[in-house]
């Protein structure tokens, strides 16, 4: 089966030729180390496309079954770590083809009646996606759960809330959490839709005219679980915007993800001191001995750049390529299989933080103290109680900031006299509002951060999102 | 109004401040030379606040009404270029609210209650790419209808379907044309469900906490024709996923459009002369006279660039920043606006080029003979005809390839006699497929080439993808 | 000279066209809005080509003198904004050769004797980026010098020097600036290596062919202050890498100001409280009255996503073309002048900030005490002390990190006994190494942290780096 | 040595830890299925490294002796595929002082004195992109040699020279092949440029603040090839823009490798039949048995989006992350050794094809005469004999374009009656000019296409870039 010792031409395609490729053509023409990933949906469309075959008479009843009872055990084989990779085979459908060859004879030559591999490549790879879009919507599932648990447990615990990176106003934690939920929701509607825009099988297209045989497309668009044929054969065989779109939404997820990480990172160092990461997810250093790094975050973080470069890289490879299928195409799987593989891998480090990390709920709140974070609070009292407008009472409460500071004192620490100073018209009721658990509370617009709106968003989510267990 | 001259602080947020900003700072912070596009939607958007205030009674009707009847007003202002566009004032936002306290006096400053720039921002960025989403799909589905009447007109024009830009089977140059309806459709699927997705109001959410206020932020997302309020406040003004896919959809797009701009480059060159474009299409050269360039198909191609550069920039932008406000996101607009008004001008560049090239029917008709691009077809003959596997038959055409190769002539052109010598089971009805108008006549597979499945393509999309006119 | 209104053809090039662009053409075919920029390039470019014509004689002297004498008269007119820039005259350098023949007559035609727009073009933009790329090194330069000076002001100010963003071990403030210093230093070193490579001439390129004219190219190579002619003319019109490489440049120092943004962003944060910046260098909130936001070095942080996404923009618009000229070139300038501008405003606001930061250095000192930072300090005492191998050293000291952790105090605050309990070879002698002070003067190893040392690399930088004022 | 099956804490860093890291953790942690490959670095600086504690003292010449002596064997039993991984011990670092343990004992412990990972795994890295730049720089030498060789071959070979992909003026296929040449030059420029500037050595700075034992930073620097140590510790281990430049560089080259790929790819096609690559170079269909598809070419192209998308994936790994050492420096590796190997397989196929590639000169010559690609000849005449402005001459020849487009017939064949309708100066003598070989003859200003120039250039190219064999 080996071909790379001789210069006799391809078993497959080299009816024509008179001798083998270059060895470096060989390296950089071979996909087989990258495309045998796809074996068991190669062998699946492979199965689906003889039964085809057989029912619509193109090949007899007994060639198909022959060919479709050798299938599964090439599929068998190859899960078992038996199949020789070859490099002069080129890629997993030839792999599979001279495999079946050598265990059915002449008769394996059949199944490639009415289809190319640029029709077969496309439709393995598009089931490919959809099945790790279904898995990866599953993982961002399990953390949105992670979350929501979390979410519950501290609707009430206080938090700085920032912006610019300095505490604004107060917040909860739960609400925080939250917040990861809705972005998580709108990755994975994002992955849904690519998923179902994706769900037209290509095979039959066959190399790009569609062919003469009387095939019937719509059986095994069906046998294959796609929702139905595409519709032109040269679309089917030259486009990957499926790729792109499938690389695009994770990329928007990895930066998500990038986001909390940023976050668990700041929040872990002995600099806040707001959260501690169990061990499991630290390291030491090699140097110091005293260091409890917080790797998997910073790697999550990192790994943005990996599934921004695909993106870039799936794009690039399409643009300004003619119809219809070009062997610029074979480059696509890399990084959609390494886009997938690393995103899967930060959902589960992301879980696993997000359920054992533990909370210096005093520091969080000290924090939330700090920076004259309930100022809006006094805002809104001023227009609520003098009916003043909002621009004149942001004003008033500007300038009690500047005696509080030149205090050096919180805001809620100022006396109420030197307040008065500012405006006589702050009475004792106001102080009340500066506490940043009354603040919190007072929150109860739909979406805001009372505990009650929290624990409602907690709710709404668990059943709106599909996260009961 | 202008504070640019003196130091002293912004009217707006000064209140605690002693001094105006370096003139660096000014220039690095302000955007109002950007987001000043979003007028229209930063008025709609405080009419739709200000309504609900007064109806929910945090402010008078009276003072509701009074702010809601000037608000226009000053959208016309701006509309009619009298706005003064002041550095100092930093936004759009500013320069409306400043404008409003000039025509109503401090009332104005109650339009501010319960909001915050941060979720005002936001807003006006939805609203402004909603309504750009549902722009950028109508001048596809314009381009779509050009695309189906040419497609019509040439649904039995044979040309020279190519892979790896090389005569592979004979197609016709509907169905090509075609293959792009049908890209079109999925990247208006995306814009779509980008429209759909964004379709929240994160009015309400003020600086990033919500408000003590009772405002009713389902009235508000009512009234600018959202779908519902966003869910948690944090998320509302910290994230901007909605861009990243807005910007995700138009790079994919434009990609789209550089493979037909590619095409329409080598078709209308001398070297294929397969088509020309009107002289209004291309232009001439300041050193060679007899130059007709494709300049409009050679910038869309490169304008592809441009929008891949967009979503790196977007997705960058985002990377690592904590939540909820950042200053970073004021950058999120420029991308986007440039992205979609540059997506807008190549799609009717190309629906133009489209509406208007015109066909070298022969010199297409040649080239589809080049290449022996009928071998398939003999191939399957020899399938149906011999009932012997598709890999035998790709051999022996492959043999009689060789045999043409060798006489320097097409494969139609070869004796029968010739073609026994390889296989003598080869007959006279044999040369009858060879015919490219024959093949492609006998595509008949669902999405195939034949002019009849071409014809059915066209009815199909025109009913499907909303294409009547 | 308005040719919008009518349809004869364009007068530079229409020679052989019956008709006018197409409004859709028009607008995306015409670069004046843009180019324009490049109007003392293009003019100084023509001056040295119009010398040249004159001295070899394919014009007269006495009509290069007029053309000569007639150039710089546009230029001045352009800088006193009297041009009236027309879209039907696309370019810049229609609109300079037309407002020449309206001011000379018939013979300003003789100025683009043996020139074409395409070697044109390309010079001008050579000049312009060379000329920027000497610009920003200016601006880099005088950005180190600030940070040298606090750098020397800070030169024994103790730190947490972090790693993973947690206190690792004690350095100073500037230590930690100089490394800043270094960075920019290598991104000069690319800019100007970058600049010599562009310093090649195209002019005389012509299209793409070179010319039948007796040119002299090494003469307007030299005029124009090139270090030679290019050597190629295909690749003269071409090539854009110098555009691309000026590009990286620029985006890999926007990542290096980027990573000092987030610092300065966390450092002034209320949570840190290391620094903070001055009110010129921060703006208040709309509607939190306490906030003192850092969105200049936001803005900074976030513009890198602008000039990364302008390097992807770049090197898409060249992948995959054909030689030569191709109109997807025109692309090339909006990213690179962008570019520029962006890393010019964001080098002058880094620079008014580093001038101007405050700093809190009991907070600073007390950071970075925390987190044991001494521990390695200890390790390498253990290893001088009694010679055993650094990893022993290491596992020690983490046993004794431990007890201080258990105890909730600082590795310094451990009771000496307890520290014997871990290991009974420590002595009195340890405990020294274990203040930060200490620490950090004996860091003195060749670019280490002590302050003898950061006083020495201050004095290197001022003189290898040239920034003695 | 296996750590994977107990939860025994880590035995380099983990004195402080009470337990082994989460299964997901050491996934998302561990390096060395890919930091394996710097091996033979890493143990090259180790050997530096212990050298010079041995020559300052800090350890005795004897310990350092018995590590040194050591080390070697280490490589060579990684090279001998002997060494077990084990991702438990995370990275190659310490799997090579693992395995010297092993060997040696606790002295192996010694090495590690006044080192941490983090100046070593730099240093590493450093080494390794510095030999891959020299390696890659050779690798174009080859290219250029080769396509320096066919251009000699081909000096005289008429091919239309093309803008916007059409037939401009008449070149030779030698000065097109040139022109890479020049390309790539600039290219190895770039690289060089890279790898001197990263030639300065971070071993010494240790984890960030450099060190207190007296180590000589310029012996390790010197031992290691290194220009000099670098000169702030906290760069150090913090910057990897050397990482950046070199991809940036390689992403360049890879750019300019698409546009001939790009070339060869249409050149091949029978559409243009210019050239024919060798078999050995194209591969077959396995649908259509005629197919001679040009893989490699496509594949180069493709390549470039990879090139591109690991710039990206560089540049965001670094944005916006403090100082100094962040674990997700650790995801730098990947996508460099990723883009030098897809580069070197580029530039080996490219060779390969440049090499064996055969031409069709009959049809190159009769593309150049297509599109009345000596128009610009004419006008030039009417210039150099009727003294009349150049732009006048376009004029009058781009009426004579008309003439030959209405006859249908080429600009040469046009007669010289029907010229002179258009302007009666024409005479006989220009007819000349118009033919193709003339035409190409007489460029001959510097970097022109003549075969005179083209000749010249090579000569130069050879000496000036290091070209002889």
């Amino acid at each position: 089966m080996n071909q790379k010792n001789d210069n006799t031409p391809n078993a497959m395609w080299g009816g024509h030729y008179s001798t083998a490729p270059d060895s470096i053509m060989q390296r950089i023409n071979c996909s087989v180390d990258v495309d045998h990933v796809l074996y068991a949906h190669d062998i699946a469309g492979s199965i689906a496309h003889v039964t085809m075959l057989g029912d619509v008479g193109i090949i007899s009843k007994e060639e198909a079954n022959q060919i479709r009872d050798a299938l599964p055990k090439i599929a068998q084989e190859i899960a078992d770590g038996q199949m020789v990779w070859n490099p002069a085979l080129e890629d997993i459908h030839m792999h599979v083809e001279m495999r079946l060859k050598e265990l059915i004879g002449e008769v394996a030559g059949k199944l490639h009646t009415a289809r190319s591999r640029n029709d077969q490549v496309v439709t393995d790879l598009r089931l490919y996606v959809m099945e790790a879009m279904e898995h990866v919507v599953g993982c961002i599932t399990s953390l949105q759960r992670s979350l929501c648990n979390r979410a519950e447990e501290y609707a009430e615990t206080i938090m700085a809330g920032c912006t610019h990176f300095q505490p604004a106003q107060p917040v909860t934690l739960g609400h925080h959490l939250m917040a990861y939920v809705e972005m998580l929701e709108r990755d994975k509607g994002r992955m849904r839709d690519a998923r179902r825009r994706m769900a037209q099988c290509p095979l039959g297209a066959a190399a790009l005219a569609g062919t003469s045989f009387p095939i019937d497309r719509h059986q095994t668009a069906k046998l294959l679980g796609f929702l139905e044929p595409t519709h032109n054969s040269l679309d089917s065989v030259a486009s990957r915007d499926f790729v792109v779109e499938a690389s695009s939404s994770i990329a928007m997820c990895a930066v998500h993800l990038s986001r909390f990480a940023e976050e668990l990172v700041m929040w872990s160092s002995p600099l806040l001191g707001w959260i501690h990461l169990p061990e499991q997810f630290t390291t030491g250093s090699s140097i110091m001995p005293q260091k409890r790094n917080p790797d998997a975050a910073e790697l999550i973080r990192a790994k943005t750049g990996r599934c921004m470069g695909h993106v870039v890289h799936l794009l690039t490879l399409l643009k300004g390529t003619p119809l219809a299928y070009n062997k610029d195409l074979q480059e696509d799987k890399e990084p959609i299989f390494d886009a997938i593989a690393s995103l899967d891998l930060c959902l589960s480090a992301m879980r696993g933080m997000v359920d054992s990390f533990g909370i210096h709920a005093e520091k969080m709140e000290q924090a939330a103290r700090a920076g004259h974070s309930t100022a809006t609070d006094l805002a809104d009292w001023l227009v609520r109680t003098l009916r003043i407008p909002f621009r004149e009472a942001h004003h008033i409460t500007g300038r009690v900031v500047v005696q509080a500071e030149q205090r050096g004192c919180a805001l809620w620490e100022l006396p109420l006299a030197v307040m008065q100073t500012v405006d006589a018209r702050i009475t004792q009721d106001a102080l009340q509002v500066l506490d940043v658990r009354s603040s919190v509370a007072s929150r109860t617009s739909y979406g805001g951060t009372s505990p009650r709106m929290v624990r409602a968003a907690i709710v709404r989510a668990r059943e709106v999102y599909g996260l009961e267990e």
